[in-house]
């Protein structure tokens, strides 16, 4: 496999008198082939104003010609299989499994996008019939239908290189809602994006689609990203990644002349609440499922949990203890890249020289770019005092606190940050279950499991994936499932337009065939 | 009638000790009887902390109780209406007429969101059935509603002493979605807040909800304002005003430890684009309707049309000179207050004195704060050169401009700034409209009008009173009518949930009967 390196600006290439950079082997810190060069300011603004060029055409699409746009971009991904599944592991240390299993999640989402296009409601269309007649003053005709944004800039993270980067979920729904996408790719895996991003090119010139509809940026880091985001060009940011790059962008988009929505998801802990009767009832399985849920994918989801909380007692003793010993017999792995096994090696080293901390299992040595499994214990004395304790130490490690009784979780609930998924192990015995905890847990997350374990986010018309900051900068939206198309688009009201210049969605007997309001009624006919 | 003057806090009233202020009459300039009191910093403290405390209960009240709540609130202020119609004319210089009007609708509004709460489908319920059999992982059970943002603090505007104040659309929507609000009056009608807030503080006791549901503060400016948007407790802001108070808003909570979204509205235009064919063909009836919005309410609602784009020729020079006419013969009035009266008179100096604009309506004297009509002409190359000319001047003013052609028209639209409303006035003959003149239009508005005038805002399902910005600050939202309900929830997800642990609107068996996504069909059973 050969790589050209450049940028993608529609469908040219952008330039190569830049800086250039190398993709990093994580599991032996060697540079790997392909030489890749950083999108230049005019690469940039080119690729930014193809999309405001583009923007007219594409967000009037039909239905279907979006939904063919989006399928063709999952068999263009499908036929890259080979490439992708080759280059991946090579990039990110991740096995061939998961960027099989990954890939199929991505083709998966994009074709979802498609049949929700298709369909047609997400619209969410609604008519007012006039009142020509009404006194005092007469009522207009009035058509109200969810319209495309504008163009969305779509950050790439480094721990989803296909689901959640070049061709992931911001830019399926950005595209379902009808917005072209400049995609940034992220450092550590150009070579993936390259090939990821030539395939969603071929799908926009296979649809006869403006090439402004796509564009992808190479680059090391915010000399690509912060000129794209103050570019005027772009009406919206998705992101995913550290609380500090989501944060510059966030605070960058809302000092320019027209601030602009960002969606970030940054950092989250993942809080886990165990019950005493759940505890003592299936410690088995708690051990197992915690371990195996705090270790998946190196410890490297955005849903990792983080933070176990116990009741006090010799069954959380035991508990512990037995936990310890799994975490020690997990191998732990490879981080993604140089800079989160830096990052972890930090926060783990914090954690293990803080004086109010135990640590209860840990391990030396391993490969370049190791990220070994941590347990620490502290005390919710310590946890309240000290925030950087409850703060994201993203990797294989998680941190148990016990409390004395439900006052004290409720203090301890009381004083986390918002997170993207808070998790209740309870049994039947603990029903029911106090409500205040219940309540206080809701009001600090997206979504609430109880009985399970939070990594695992099913892509559906039902998930939520966002939550309170700073697990996202914008609690009012997700990032998976069907309901991430909601954050690219607009309302839009129409008064009193001709049939001839009204959009399908809103015309007069309901050409799409899709669920509308009418006077208040919901109806598809 | 005499005031307390006190902020109201929770179900108790607000420091004396802080600085006193009284409402001054705009029509005679001299102080109205009842002093009033800034809120101090433990009132504003106090305020957010209760609608935090009240947060957890009010958030979770059924749809019924919450629709009761609404209803309290209308009838409350039903039996208000004598003080509020005999207080409102003395604070604004508006006719009881409009008070009695105003408060129609403000009460209108509280009954609506009743509606759509009792009705219950704007959770926009989705459920996803478990496949615990799913390989290679099972499905979990996933259910998915909107909930609650949290307490919003809701800043009045002097425009809309009602409809968007104390008790206004924001407040209404706030309450609607199970939010708490503190309101911050505006200054200019400070007794009318208090008979207003009263109203609703009685609501609040007769419906047995918690104080913290509602609280409202007294004040003169930002002294009150930024503390609320700086209190950790509020997490949504809603704002009418000017683009200097929503920009300070709007900046100040983007640089909070945890940023909270504004719905500001702040300044709008609202340009009329005039084809060839109606021009020729309704130029009378254009004339009256034109001079009729812009004089509306002596031009101070948000949609006052204040810019119009007529094809070049003699049939625009002859309605230019009888627009002139009409708008020498309409009479101004009394401005809401002096802060108005005086941007006003800056803002149309500022033309008058402009090079390159003529002046060809005007009006001298009057009374104190006095809004005389002003009507403006300039050139197409003035106005892409100099944005200033594109910039809200509040009042019953308006600029005219002529286009050469349609590429000329094209190069305005595009360089405009975001918008409430575009309106286009065409006849048959103007068809087919060029698709993109419609489409510039509304990618830089909120609502595109076809032969009306932006003055009329329709309280239904289908109205979208907000647009790009600066129009607003969030032209992902409305203000106006029942999808307004939106800004103050957010999606969250029930992941494998008890059904005792369930809100009704997820629960099995759906027993609210309301409309939901059941594993990808929309059904209410």
């Amino acid at each position: 496999m050969t790589f050209h390196g450049r940028s993608l600006i529609g469908f040219a290439h952008g330039s190569i008198d830049t800086t250039s950079f190398q993709a990093m082997n994580p599991a032996t810190g060697s540079a790997l082939d392909g030489t890749f060069y950083t999108a230049s300011s005019d690469d940039i603004d080119r690729a930014a104003s193809l999309a405001k060029a583009a923007f007219a055409t594409f967000s009037t699409t039909t239905p279907s010609e979006r939904a063919a746009f989006l399928r063709a971009v999952a068999d263009e991904l499908e036929a890259a299989r080979p490439d992708i599944v080759a280059r991946m592991p090579l990039e990110t240390a991740l096995p061939e499994g998961r960027a099989n299993g990954e890939l199929g999640r991505t083709i998966g989402q994009m074709r979802m996008f498609a049949d929700l296009v298709e369909e047609g409601s997400w619209v969410d269309a609604r008519l007012e019939t006039a009142m020509p007649d009404r006194a005092p003053v007469p009522k207009p005709d009035l058509r109200y239908m969810r319209i495309a944004l504008g163009p969305v800039a779509v950050f790439g993270a480094s721990n989803f290189p296909l689901a959640f980067s070049v061709a992931g979920g911001d830019t399926a729904s950005a595209f379902a809602a009808g917005c072209p996408v400049v995609a940034v790719s992220h450092y550590a895996h150009p070579g993936v994006s390259e090939i990821v991003g030539s395939a969603i090119q071929r799908a926009v010139k296979t649809c006869n689609l403006p090439e402004g509809t796509f564009s992808m940026l190479q680059g090391t880091g915010q000399d690509v990203g912060i000129p794209l985001v103050d570019h005027p060009a772009i009406k919206a940011v998705g992101f995913t990644g550290s609380r500090f790059g989501g944060l510059a962008i966030a605070q960058r988009a809302a000092a320019r002349n027209e601030p602009i929505p960002v969606y970030a998801e940054m950092s989250s802990i993942n809080p886990i609440v165990v019950r005493a009767h759940a505890l003592s009832n299936r410690s088995d399985a708690l051990v197992a499922g915690l371990a195996g849920s705090v270790s998946l994918g190196v410890g490297q989801f955005c849903t990792n949990p983080g933070l176990v909380l116990l009741p006090a007692g010799a069954d959380a003793e035991s508990f512990i203890s037995r936990f310890a010993s799994a975490m020690d017999a997990s191998k732990g792995g490879t981080a993604l890249h140089a800079g989160i096994a830096q990052a972890y090696g930090e926060a783990t080293r914090n954690r293990d020289e803080h004086a109010l901390v135990e640590t209860i299992a840990s391990e030396d040595g391993g490969q370049v770019n190791q990220l070994n499994p941590w347990v620490f214990r502290t005390t919710a004395q310590a946890l309240l005092a000290d925030e950087s304790l409850s703060g994201e130490a993203f990797g294989p490690s998680t941190t148990i606190v016990t409390y004395a009784d439900d006052a004290e979780l409720l203090d301890i609930l009381g004083s986390l940050e918002g997170q993207l998924t808070m998790t209740i192990q309870a049994d039947d015995a603990d029903h029911p279950m106090d409500t205040a905890i219940v309540r206080a847990m809701q009001a600090r997350c997206g979504r609430l499991i109880v009985n399970g374990f939070p990594t695992g986010v099913e892509v559906c018309s039902a998930m939520v994936h966002g939550g309170p900051f700073p697990s996202t900068t914008d609690a009012r939206s997700t990032s998976v499932g069907t309901a991430a198309i909601e954050r690219f688009s607009r309302p839009f009201c129409f008064q009193d337009l001709p049939q001839s210049l009204l959009p399908p969605a809103v015309q007069d007997g309901n050409p799409l065939g899709i669920w509308r309001l009418v006077d208040g009624e919901r109806t598809r006919s």
